[in-house]
């Protein structure tokens, strides 16, 4: 078969098709089915990704054959449109634009009005009888070719261009008169020549390949690159080009151009969303130079072009099955559609339009749920603003949503400034042009942050989403002066003190203070209200209940307390993956006793004094096992080195050398906190991440095991006497070693065995571990002679896998997100490549050895939907996360399984 | 064929030989061959290895065939004897002795003169024509079977012989009349009666196989199952039993009993060297109750005798090859040979005997080679007593050579005492019964380690040889009272403060101060002697020469200074495998410019003060490749965290608070230490070790990796220049991904060829990086596509590996090696399964991308033969170790080298 380069569309038919992104980039295979289903799509061809590899094979030229094959279409082109391309009479205008498999920022956009000159300039004036249009288009072109093709700044454009308006005492483009507009195409020209040596090209064809290998040129420019390698684009993806007929929305008033949505992108409301300009083209839409108007204001000033814009659009999104995000162009009342592509939207309008999709039989379940991303989700369980009250505040300005959530707070300039406002009880929002390493600790104290420049990976976003906190970045509309602490916007300043509120979920800043509240289907879930009166909390459950029915992991949540396991049961919880005990121990009540065991000299005391927690413990387990009813719960034995139950050693020494310094007469005191000073510093750590804690806490004071099991098991005997069910599952921490688990099993198997005979019942429970440090995972093969069940600590296995302490690698961590040394936060989603290497190797020779052994994950990474597709894939048989991060871990579980189905045919 | 079980010896000849200690266990493997070689060997037979499974899986019974085996053996050993088990007129008599393949303690090891019984003694008596000694061998009897196979305390025996002795007003069993052995006779039936509820078997077949079961029943007693645990001894390797015609040293002036060596085990000096008794069974020996003779004496009171064992142990150890350790029993002027083995030496004695065999032309080089272990060299070069000096100090008491050095010190009974003694400037000697966690600081503040109990495997051992502090462990002569702080041996007692010396290479505890200096071969390496006046220099090398000759992995040191490449090269360093360049910074000179850089707010200020630290380092780096001439030198940069290099921050704090608690006017020097408090806590971290250090310094300073490389590159070209050969690889620390080690040989590759381009010349260099934390070792097919090599840092690799730090984990891992649940300390010895494993795939993917990458070690572990062993499996090219473990290293090389030879055949 011979090699094709190029795919021909329109006039009712095309060469390409939806499915062909790989080939025709998203943008074109978009443009091809419009055009196959017979929508009016101003005719064209697109170039193929291939060519942008041929292009960059051969030192950046496109190849002869290539070349041919573009000459062919351009013909087909000019015979289906009746116009010649560089005919100075009846000229054909182009426009040119990339368009790869993924959108990607940073590559060549868009030149339109490609094809005039001096000579087809006459020929579009008196084909149109516009000559102000003409030249409108020509020094359009000249300003978009110099820029993105040529690549002369911009900025010089628009100096000229201001120079002009000012000189005639204008403020918009449109009214610019024809005389203006050839003067700014004579002074285009002359920064052309300057600045390139060459004149602007005449030769339209010169002009057409000169675009063209500007937009192959552009996929690997280093801004590209690297948001390819942030993204895991592999490079040879390429992008196609797509050349198409010029239609003009700015041919005058019955002329429109314009963008949006076939339902609403922020709540899901079924209704065409959007907004135009009269008298445009496309990219005064997106530059902000005249205020657009709301789609609903075309029904009334062209009727006919919004029916038919409705009619359209609803084909539209019947035949894609989802909602859609499309560009369209009136020129002199006739409509055709530029664009056409899965609209983003917010997680409120994600499940609303998936639900509702579904209910109206455009859809089925499956697709439904593929429709929404996990991490969306997150948004319905944020705290909201009020939204009576929001709409009292104005909306500044909108920026990259970079963290979700929302925060109100006084506007602060420097992160001393977060720091020193958050000591004084405020509440503050950070704003800066940029955050670096050295803002965190004032990113760490303030509500949220807001940034001028930077995009979805700068450090303001990267650590914004690490520590939580919402965060607007790269909002350009803020015109920051830091040195002078103030910031406008428009019109409007801020000075240090004064509110702002951000919408991190929607990148908005807006005017003032708004109260924020739980989010409705947190009230609901909380039991402060009513379930009957939430549509959102029932279509919420609904949605989630398809994704149950589709997945294999089972999901189970970490929590602590009667009251954590509630809350994860009502959001779906299968059971409890981890309850940590040490939790227990913090309480005020409790906290002496283990005091007195730390500082206990001999085993019997020690024994005495954590016998005293026994009741406490067992307290705690039988409220925990009752609120799970007969789902399983994972406990962990005690886990932390023991300093973290004593005052810290800095503050007693501090204590200390002031006491004696002030001389006073406190010898008993001096005395005391010298020997618990003692203490402290036998026990205190270098290291307290790889130091006495876990099992090692265990295997030395066994007593603590002892009581700990005791515990469980009597907790157990209590409620299974009472008539319940109960599955408890014991785990032990940090494992390294076989031996280890060996030696804490045979303790808690002794202490059950004893308390069954004791009250004369069998009850069913089970010893596993925690596989948390590489060599558990090493051994696993070992290891699964003693373990009934592993569970993954993701946490401290990615510490020791990378060696490093997430706690202390703030600084350099920042570093290398922004820098890409690390693609991703490995803290956040699971690395594959070297902490998922090691628990794939970790579940198959665990399974070697004990082929129904269950195996879970409990770290953080539990409620991550790309962990969450990995670990289904590695064959764990649950996840275990955040009672909030059930619901993503829900959906992620039945995406993996409709992604494999797919995969599979 | 039929099963075989049994093995008989003696008569010239035997069923089995020196080969066959799978089967016939060591003792009765040697038996057999010295039987087979025509030595007079006491006849007898084995009771094969395979029986002891066989005895444990039916339930601690001899099975029937085994029986019937045992017994027609029995028969054989009558008809050789011409005696008859059990026969009253005639009774043959036998020693029952356990026998393993390799020793093990914790196992029943002897009965004597089994088969007397009340009507045999008498049988005895008659052909003997000797009362006494008939009722001797009887109390004996009874007396050992009682305290083995039936498993009476010993004491209570013990007892009732002492009583009978203050009864008689004798001091030694050989004046006890004949009227009180048979009182002891009734005594010791008695004492058997009440503690069995049983009489004395006098059935004498009994007694046997009540014997042999004993033997086989101890195997899997618990501290035979630990010792074996601990040396990775399979427990289904078994014991074998050796049933031996008595021959007996305890019949009168005539008989003697004794052991000894066939060269010196001390000096290695070629001579008979022993001790023997005369009218004695073997355990008087052993026990201690009367002080042997030298062998020497031997010549003159039996000079026949002497000569045939000259003659005999000459011939054996010629046989064997190897210097032996035997037992003998002379009866009557005729000599039995009753055991050889290769004897056990110290380092000294080990170099000697293996120089001078092949000077003798007994063995060869390689079989040299193998003579030795490789840690014995280690003794050659600790600090040694002053032996002449030593000459005129008693020696006090023998206990185990738990870790090797001399030291000299102050008695102290305590931890605490230790820790004060040091402080005041004392050299201590810490004495307990054993040690425990507690006293790991007093351990630290030692010169050296004497405990009374506990063995090889005891906190004190492990803990001293961990520390490097010289230990004498189980020194049972050592009679403790903790609490009144005195300690007597024998007769001497010693209070806090007296002064006593220990050598832990030889186990030996001595009276007063003995002054250490280096040993020989040290102050030849110094150059404080000449090599001409040292023959133990002169050996040393040359034994390590053989080893050159075959091993394969390169030997290369650890080394910072030209001082210590010196040392290096002088004990056959073949590069420097790990210059650490921090070492350089904290120099007093530097530290100001260190700091300096640290305290800098802006990226200008701290590059300007780093490069003032260039020319020191480039005059550090210009020493170290002067001083290895044309041999690679690898150079780390930067690893530790930069808050080293500053004060600490609770120092600070203290004094801040002191500062200000004294109220005085210090406002200037207040501030400043605040301002460096602030730093400091900004650098301050939880777990340094997981922190900001290793190459995430460079990756974040950028400045402080570039000026490293131009001091390395510049001092190559100023040496190349001055016509050297020079070949530095620049090795990256604490790698985690490809990409971090991408970033870090960019700079150093630009900043060479600036350099190169600068002085128009061109030097060869290569880039590298450390394998020190897991995730490294798994993505290493990633990493080996930016490495020129690897060097495995298994110092943090373990530590990251296991989740341990090494600074932290003392308290707890004491107790893991005590306990066994660390077979082995893994930051001695390479973790083979799990550190290990890591370090395979990495070699084997790191190859597969580049085929050529040449691989190192240069943590701890490189000094340590069982891990270069492992290295040299796994394939490495060189192992790097301090310069003291360089002969270690060479001969562990070689060693692993002939082992494989010999497993290939």
């Amino acid at each position: 078969m011979e090699k094709k380069y190029v795919y021909f569309f329109g006039g009712g038919s095309a060469e390409g098709n939806r499915d062909m992104k790989d080939i025709l980039g998203g943008k074109g295979a978009n443009l091809a089915e419009m055009s196959g289903i017979g929508l009016p799509v101003p005719a064209g061809f697109t170039v193929s990704t291939n060519v942008c590899n041929l292009f960059t094979q051969e030192g950046n030229k496109i190849p002869a054959e290539v070349e041919e094959e573009i000459f062919q279409n351009l013909k087909k082109l000019e015979t289906i449109t009746q116009q010649q391309f560089g005919n100075k009479n009846n000229p054909l205008l182009l426009s040119v634009r990339s368009g790869a498999k993924f959108s990607m920022p940073g590559m060549m956009d868009t030149v339109l009005n490609l094809g005039l000159n001096d000579q087809t300039l006459e020929g579009l004036a008196q084909k149109t009888t516009n000559k102000r249009f003409a030249w409108d288009c020509y020094r359009r072109l000249i300003h978009m070719f110099g820029d993105v093709v040529l690549e002369i700044p911009k900025k010089k454009f628009e100096d000229i261009l201001r120079k002009k308006k000012k000189e005639n005492g204008i403020v918009n483009d449109f009214e610019l008169t024809e005389r203006s507009l050839t003067d700014l195409v004579t002074g285009y020209k002359e920064l052309v020549k300057g600045e390139t040596g060459k004149d602007f090209p005449q030769d339209v064809k010169e002009q057409l390949f000169l675009a063209i290998s500007a937009v192959f040129k552009s996929w690997n420019n280093p801004r590209a690159k690297t948001y390819r390698r942030l993204n895991h684009i592999p490079d040879d993806l390429g992008t196609a080009v797509n050349v198409q007929l010029m239609v003009f929305g700015n041919t005058g008033e019955k002329s429109a151009t314009g963008v949006g949505f076939t339902r609403n992108p922020a709540t899901g409301k079924r209704e065409l969303f959007g907004e135009y300009i009269v008298n445009a083209q496309g990219e005064d839409v997106v530059a902000g130079v005249r205020t657009p108007s709301p789609l609903k204001s075309l029904e009334i000033q062209m009727p006919d072009s919004y029916k038919e814009l409705k009619d359209f659009t609803d084909r539209l999104e019947k035949h894609y099955s989802d909602m859609q995000d499309f560009e369209f162009t009136i020129q002199d009342d006739t409509l055709y559609m530029l664009q056409t592509r899965s609209g983003k939207r917010t997680g409120f309008a994600a499940i609303k339009i998936a639900v509702d999709m579904v209910e109206e039989g455009l859809i089925d379940q499956e697709k439904a749920l593929m429709m929404v991303e996990p991490e969306a989700l997150n948004q319905l369980l944020h705290p909201v603003f009020d939204a009576k009250v929001k709409e009292n505040h104005d909306l500044l300005a909108k920026g990259l949503a970079a963290s979700p959530g929302a925060a109100a707070g006084q506007v602060v300039f420097t992160a001393e400034e977060a720091v020193a406002g958050k000591k004084e009880g405020k509440r503050v929002i950070l704003v800066r042009d940029e955050t670096s390493p050295d803002d965190i600790h004032g990113m760490s104290a303030a509500q949220g942050i807001l940034t001028a420049t930077g995009g979805m990976t700068s450090h303001a976003a990267v650590v914004g989403r690490q520590m939580g906190k919402p965060a607007v970045v790269g909002c350009g509309d803020v015109n920051l002066n830091e040195e002078q602490k103030i910031f406008m916007i428009g019109e409007k300043k801020y000075s240090e003190g004064d509110w702002i509120s951000i919408e991190g979920t929607l990148g908005e800043v807006l005017d003032g203070e708004i109260p924020t509240q739980p989010s409705e289907i947190m009230q609901v879930v909380r039991g402060e209200k009513n379930p009957e009166d939430s549509p959102m909390y029932e279509r919420f459950f609904k949605f989630l209940s398809w994704a149950d029915k589709t997945r294999k992991l089972k999901v189970r949540a970490n929590a602590d307390t009667p009251e954590d396991a509630r809350i994860a049961v009502a959001f779906g919880a299968e059971g409890i993956g981890l309850a940590r005990t040490e939790h227990m121990f913090f309480d005020k009540e409790r906290l002496p006793f283990i005091k007195e065991m730390i500082l206990s000299e001999a085993k019997k005391e020690r024994k005495a004094a954590i016998n005293k927690l026994l009741p406490f413990q067992k307290e705690d387990f039988y409220g925990l096992f009752k609120a799970m009813g007969d789902r399983p719960v994972t406990i962990r034995t005690l886990d932390p080195p023991l300093h973290e139950f004593l005052p810290r050693r800095e503050d007693l020494m501090v204590e200390l050398a002031v006491l004696k310094a002030s001389q006073s007469d406190q010898k008993e005191k001096i005395q005391e906190r010298e020997k618990l000073l003692e203490r402290v510093k036998t026990l205190s750590e270098f290291n307290p991440m790889l130091g006495h804690r876990g099992c090692r806490l265990g295997v030395t004071y066994p007593e603590v095991i002892e009581m700990q099991a005791s515990a469980i098991i009597e907790a157990v005997i209590q409620l299974t006497k009472e008539g319940e069910k109960v599955f408890p599952e014991i785990m032990i921490p940090l494992i390294g070693t076989r031996e280890e688990l060996f030696d804490q099993k045979k303790i808690v198997v002794r202490v059950a065995e004893e308390l069954m005979e004791k009250y004369g019942i069998k009850i069913p429970y089970s010893v596993g571990t925690m596989i948390e440090i590489p060599r558990a995972a090493i051994t696993a093969a070992e290891v699964a002679h003693e373990a009934e069940f592993f569970s993954f600590g993701t946490n401290d296995l990615t510490q020791t896998t990378y060696g490093v302490s997430r706690d202390d690698g703030a600084e350099f961590m920042a570093h290398y997100l922004t820098h890409g040394i690390w693609p991703d936060n490995p803290f956040e989603t699971i690395d594959i490549p070297g902490v998922g290497e090691l628990m794939k190797w970790a579940v198959e020779k665990g399974r070697q050895t004990r082929p129904d052994l269950k195996v879970g994950i409990c770290g953080v990474h539990g409620g991550d939907p790309r962990s969450i597709v990995f670990c289904h894939k590695i064959g764990l048989n649950y996840v275990s996360c955040s009672a909030y991060q059930i619901p993503i871990a829900r959906l992620a579980a039945a995406q993996v399984v409709l992604e494999e189905k797919r995969e599979n045919g």
